[in-house]
């Protein structure tokens, strides 16, 4: 008698087969006892299409017209599966994101969700129905439809959650579950059974994403148990906790890449009292992000400042250091966007220092140069040649979940 | 300074083009320092395509989730008329059903309007925006979608000049204004400059249709000034009116035929009095509507009664019939669905016997035969077979209409 929140992204509504897949899922878990609500994506290239069509028209609309225009795509895929419910036999009700009471800030194309108006969605639960709620939408305190932004229909997920207090909310996508790695090229990686919240950050963070930042975090905040399937498969996911059981044993859950990083490094800086404070500062007022940060002593006494960018943001980030080459006092930058960075996420990476010497030796042998290196509470970071990335994501994978190698 | 009301039907809309086409009328009547409210229907054939996807998935689906579909349609079309607008530099604004107040009962798929809320219309209006509200589709009490059924977009249309006091009210469609025949298969078929609601009323429901019933009703009842043009060629089109000035000189506004008929002659009835009541009450009870009716003096004392109805209804008439032969009393019942009508529609035609002698003779000329004949205030229709449709029509329109003939 729990109440299970489903989402389904748009992989999984692409056709009216893949429809009348997700509605068996849904009714399945109806069948069991449960109260289901779904969340459903836009179908499979809808989104796109309509972009394409607002492109034919004007390249640059606001973005409330736009949201205005996509936000048609997720009616069009609840309404759909509410018919295949019903053809099931079983009471449907599909809720647009201003009918669910998803109310949201102004900011078109990338709306935060401010509160969730649930008496709707509670009225329908009590009738005994399914309720099919838009993904990705809300409206804001206009009346105007807004749209969450990318993987916000995780996000809308979650929230409906958190504010209905479900019991579990499930992310029904075209992947069965976290893996250890990327099973699509690492030899032998594993799904994990359980992760807790912050590793899942983490592994997104890193370019092995699976959902949303946005939604593991407001699932952590809230402490929504999250739990992330294949709709297709049939097989038990992972499941999202803030502590899972095996965190004494495993130490490394999951090994990740992420090639779209570019190294910059300042040259012979003056050696004077908040020059980083200084760099990330004009950095930050541009939007750049810095990641990685090395800082090491140079010739005659100056030093030298490393730092990984986002690659998209690389020559803005080069330019901003041109412009400021008086005010910051280095002699040359050099930008490396031939770079990528490996990384190990595990709950217990922090109180374990054997962890990361193991990272090492195993790239060691593997004759993989250490560029730099980044240590957080539950991760270990290498930058390595772009070259390099497959075959340290595969060594390192090798040594902690090999069967003998595991520690 | 006028309000002008424009409703662009789904040809209009189809693609890029005319949708850029669709934002140059606007605009244009915009800088004629006029305040524009637009309404829009779905895209060409986004309607049929969104009805093919529901079928796919249920045959049969609930009209809440039917209306939840199709009301995507309409908001596709808003957004992307409203970019085209914002691309050519004006300010627009576009509203969904329900954003736009327009709020109607629970009859799914066939809701009737029953009030509009206009305060966020006028805010816009006030602001100097140019106002998009998608046709066809409002909200009902439980805050769900509905939709208006056939010529839905039409009924917004007026309704909203009418709950805003509009000036004008234009319907903007893919043929030139109201013809006094079918221009496609009439020679010598003519543009009328005005014609009353009565007309066109009539009009519509013979057969020869450019605006829905409903929304012609709802002019008429508010007094709405309608006018019928086309998108596509900047002609001036037709005015529907109260009263219209030409209407001393030109008794008959247009001919039309309607083959989607069928004829029911009940043979040898008992004279008994009622019974023709008796046969409507048991018709009107399955929901088939009777359009013409004759009672003529049978053989041996009994009558014969012919009436006609929809051809589409024609078989259940039939079956109804056959099911109370007892409770009727009459000997047999036949069909002729090969039948059409042709009607001449003019305001003054009650008052001026010699219209309908001289569309008897036009008829006699040309060697048509007569089933039925019916009169109104404004109309005379008689039943000819179907496969003399065409020549009854052209042999009628010639005779009013024709440089020499026109009485």
């Amino acid at each position: 008698m729990a109440l299970i929140v489903q989402k389904f992204g748009g992989s999984s509504v692409a056709d009216a087969d893949k429809i009348r897949n997700v509605a068996r899922i849904i009714t399945e878990t109806y069948r069991r006892g449960h109260s289901v609500l779904a969340v459903l994506s836009a179908q499979g290239d809808t989104t796109d299409d309509l972009i394409e069509k607002s492109r034919e028209i004007n390249r640059n609309p606001s973005r409330r017209e736009m949201d205005m225009l996509l936000s048609t795509g997720e009616q069009i895929s609840i309404a759909l599966c509410a018919m295949a419910i019903e053809r099931m036999g079983y009471q449907a009700i599909s809720l647009t994101g201003w009918q669910a009471g998803m109310l949201t800030d102004s900011s078109y194309s990338s709306a935060r969700i401010k509160r969730i108006r649930t008496e709707r969605i509670r009225k329908e639960l009590d009738k005994k129905k399914i309720v099919l709620v838009a993904g990705f939408q809300g409206i804001n305190k206009y009346d105007d439809i807004t749209t969450l932004g990318r993987g916000g229909s995780d996000t809308s997920a979650v929230a409906l959650a958190a504010a209905l207090q479900a019991d579990l909310c499930q992310i029904y996508t075209d992947v069965d579950g976290v893996y250890t790695a990327d099973p699509r090229t690492v030899q032998g990686a594993r799904k994990l059974e359980e992760i807790t919240f912050d590793e899942m950050l983490e592994l997104a963070s890193l370019g092995a994403q699976v959902l949303h930042n946005r939604s593991v975090e407001m699932a952590k905040r809230y402490n929504v148990n999250l739990e992330v399937l294949s709709s297709f498969t049939g097989n038990p996911g992972t499941k999202v906790k803030e502590v899972v059981k095996t965190m004494e044993k495993m130490h490394v859950s999951g090994v990740a890449k992420d090639k779209n990083i570019a190294r910059l490094a300042l040259v012979g800086l003056e050696d004077r009292p908040g020059i980083a404070f200084k760099i990330f500062s004009l950095l930050g007022k541009r939007n750049v992000n810095v990641d990685l940060i090395l800082q090491s002593i140079g010739r005659n006494g100056s030093k030298d400042i490393s730092f990984t960018v986002a690659l998209p943001d690389a020559q803005l980030a080069k330019e901003v250091m041109e412009e400021n080459r008086e005010a910051i006092g280095f002699q040359s930058v050099e930008l490396n966007e031939n770079v990528a960075k490996v990384s190990i996420v595990g709950a217990g990476l922090a109180h374990n220092a054997g962890v990361a010497s193991k990272m090492f030796e195993a790239l060691y042998n593997a004759g993989i140069n250490i560029n730099m290196i980044s240590t957080s509470e539950i991760k270990v970071s290498v930058l390595v040649d772009e070259r390099d990335a497959e075959r340290a994501v595969q060594a390192i994978h090798d040594r902690f979940f090999s069967e003998f190698g595991n520690g």
